[in-house]
């Protein structure tokens, strides 16, 4: 393992494990949920608010990364957290999901792939190599694998093409030369396919990773495939490293990988939705741009001890949505982020206290003073 | 005066004056700025901000809110400042100054003003009746009368014109009912011409209100004709009444307007600049979008003790504006307000100590730190 990052497990209750991430930067208390921050920013929020949310760890994007503001100048700003100035642990991807899900993917070869930037259509190339470099310029806690990301339904022959070649350039990346400090993630492929995912899993555990991620969900899937890899393969990965699922995913989503013995996920919703106007609730969500809300004194969750509810009814946000402005999406974000994170921090105390599988059934039920009109 | 209203000068340094306006909501010591919430929120800003900026009163646009989410909602809501969650005073001007510069202004008689909605089109009237009206229902602890206001360089018998009206409007004002608590200031028109503004001056000193503006400035004519009429007009305006410059305007206008006796100014300004990447400094200005920052690791002005100053560095906040990351609208909003708070709690020390000439020469003065590169 990287000198300088650990991970403990602290308690078990089934399957779901609290633990908890050692980095240079700060610990990471599991389960935890990485709230996404693009373009070294997560939306509309201050890096204190977003900690005060309960992360401890923040996601950035390699590919937006290495575009603009380029890797380079972040590092000479002290790396990706301190450029953004967040005190705490950061991972990034690869890039690759981004890339492979451009509509300008020009060429994938052994040796990596070349891309058209979506902001000037320069030709932009991208090799296991690079990512490996990128992210030691961006400086992160966490660098993850540059895999092959195929799109969420391809055929079963495409989805082991992917997952040889993932294994190949993973091979190439865990023997270079990494910041001091920095872990490195793999990344399991095969889709909904329980067979290739043991088989890539396998594959995967042969290198010195100090984590294992599962990519490739919530791209498109039935929802029950996903649980259903959650259940077959999870239980496999390594008990000594951290799990994560990437790109995941939904309060309920969360609590199916959490059972199962998942550690870490990350996803854009609680911040994208929040710009739409959507707020998650316990067991369910409401967009505030609905009439039934202009007249409606209520927080957006009564019994919430987020920054937004504390203060404000859901006629003002409405109001605001509805003209359109900017602090609305700032205020939803909160809440949200505030919703994720006080669901993992509950899952914690859960585990510890045995009483996982009762949490999760009350995280799922609606509080009665949020519905009733 | 109002009951639960009041204005106490403090303090004189020449024709500058420090004092305090007690409403029912708090206190606004003076000279005061106060940030524009157009539609019930000073945008990208949570008020909580808004408060630490140094502001004490915020104000809020008829216009905009009588149309969204329209004045009884917000009755309903508990006013104004408890619908957006400000604890504080609010002053709501009378829409007058929207609804004149609005391209589909309809017809201007004796009556009121009919205009067509900037959303929608729908026929809408405005009269001095339903302005101090709908100022009721926003419930703000200082209400402006309805005014007449020409275009910024209108013929002298047009501005005279509006001036008679203004009077006449103003006149009709005084009389009706308003909340308990709620003070009531008249407008002096008149545009560069000081004859014009002394004789309207004259005019509505014969009124009871509470406090007395400077409207018509900053409209596009030459500042030095503005500052020409402050030195004029304002010391002739009653000394008991706070006296307030509508929507001016810059650090140098507020200090010239000080030194002139003035209490209370507001603009758009510090924030609207802000969305535009442009930061106020001691003597000067900045556009965050300018390559000259790009690798710039000093906060917006070195020796600023804003929230944005204390963290975030000029490359960060730049790459955050060329990325269109709505974070940095924020960040430079709040250092602005923070520019415009020091402004005035500066001035108030410094009338106090007799030395507001110096401190109006030391605010014009750039720090050396900000500009070297």
């Amino acid at each position: 393992m990287t000198r300088g990052f650990s991970f403990e497990v602290s308690s078990r209750d089934g399957r779901a494990r609290r633990g908890l991430i050692t980095t240079t930067h700060g610990t990471v208390p599991t389960p935890a949920f990485m709230p996404v921050g693009t373009r070294a920013s997560v939306k509309s929020l201050d890096p204190s608010e977003v900690r005060q949310s309960g992360a401890s760890i923040l996601l950035g994007n390699t590919y937006h990364l290495m575009l603009r503001p380029g890797e380079e100048l972040i590092r000479r700003a002290g790396g990706l957290a301190r450029f953004m100035a967040w005190d705490g642990p950061t991972l990034t991807d690869s890039g690759g999901f981004q890339v492979f899900s451009l509509p300008a993917l020009r060429k994938v070869t052994d040796r990596g792939v070349v891309f058209a930037s979506h902001i000037d259509g320069a030709r932009v190339e991208l090799t296991p190599e690079r990512a490996v470099e990128i992210q030691a310029a961006l400086g992160s806690d966490i660098a993850m694998v540059l895999d092959v990301c195929p799109p969420g339904l391809a055929p079963r022959d495409e989805v082991a093409a992917a997952m040889d070649r993932t294994t190949a350039w993973a091979k190439r990346q865990v023997s270079l030369e990494r910041p001091e400090g920095q872990a490195q993630f793999g990344i399991v492929q095969g889709s909904i396919h329980e067979d290739l995912r043991m088989r890539h899993l396998d594959e995967l555990k042969e290198l010195p990773f100090d984590g294992m991620a599962l990519g490739g969900l919530s791209v498109g899937e039935p929802i029950e495939d996903m649980y259903r890899i959650f259940q077959a393969v999870v239980p496999h990965m390594p008990e000594s490293l951290p799990r994560y699922v990437m790109g995941v995913g939904t309060p309920k989503d969360l609590l199916e990988g959490i059972e199962n013995g998942v550690d870490m996920f990350d996803c854009v919703m609680p911040t994208r939705n929040a710009r739409n106007g959507q707020a998650f609730l316990r067991g369910g969500r409401i967009n505030i741009k609905q009439a039934q809300y202009t007249e409606d004194p209520r927080p957006l969750e009564p019994g919430c001890t987020c920054p937004c509810c504390a203060r404000f009814e859901r006629r003002y946000l409405r109001h605001l949505f509805n003209v359109k402005e900017m602090l609305v999406s700032r205020l939803i974000t909160l809440h949200n982020l505030h919703h994720f994170g006080a669901l993992t921090a509950g899952a914690r105390s859960a585990i510890s206290d045995g009483r996982f599988s009762q949490f999760k059934e009350s995280w799922l039920t609606p509080r009665e003073e949020s519905i009733t009109s």
